[in-house]
């Protein structure tokens, strides 16, 4: 947790450390989760976590999340500042138009893609995420 | 979890729909975690929580956390944008010099004032959240 000698981490500092993305790097864990950060733009792939919620906030830019809903799908919008949590088992596919920056709060090892997904475009990495300065 | 129509929530409005201080709103759930904001000054109390890590994000201000640790007391300070988790078992006060306000993620049901504390000020409230709108 925090960095090697227990200090604050600065999550700009941390996005400024990193270039690709969808790939998150981990910038502290609480407990059996990860607090994530990464960078995003353009689409991700569908994916569902069937065991797990997954937690968004937006740092920067604006986050779109589809979600395929018993009712239908729909897209939620998540400006700067904006948290939203895609409840577990439901197929959801972010994106975002321009360059964003996202913090996520999940157990650590819940893979990127989830436990089913669509196949998964060269641009996205499948990781269970990075270490921030790996 | 989110609220109940399932939409993004505002950091920025939730934090504008209450006044008190050291007593945190729980804006949405992840699994059995609760995403908590506080606004915070002045200084909270020593406590601990003896079974859970507590996470810290600095959303506006500045927060210091006191931490009394085996090699001695230090204090951490996070600017806005700096993130932190106190490990479990690890007595810690947060103080504020001015108005701030944090994101916290922890275990539902996780106190404010922890398993073990000093005599709680009138000005904290020991609780372990409270709905956002109530």
């Amino acid at each position: 947790m925090n960095d090697r000698t227990g200090r604050p981490i600065s999550l700009d500092k941390a996005l400024t450390s990193f270039d690709a993305l969808w790939s998150p790097r981990i910038v502290t864990r609480v407990n059996d989760y990860d607090v994530r950060v990464a960078k995003v733009e353009g689409e991700h792939v569908w994916h569902v976590h069937e065991d797990t919620d997954e937690f968004f906030l937006v740092l920067e830019g604006e986050l779109h999340i589809a979600l395929r809903e018993p009712a239908g799908e729909r897209t939620v919008v998540l400006p700067r500042g904006a948290v939203f949590t895609v409840p577990r088992g439901t197929e959801h596919k972010p994106y975002a138009a321009s360059r964003t920056a996202i913090m996520m709060f999940e157990p650590s090892g819940t893979s990127t893609v989830g436990d089913r997904h669509d196949e998964i475009p060269a641009h996205v990495d499948a990781t269970t995420g990075h270490r921030l300065g790996a």
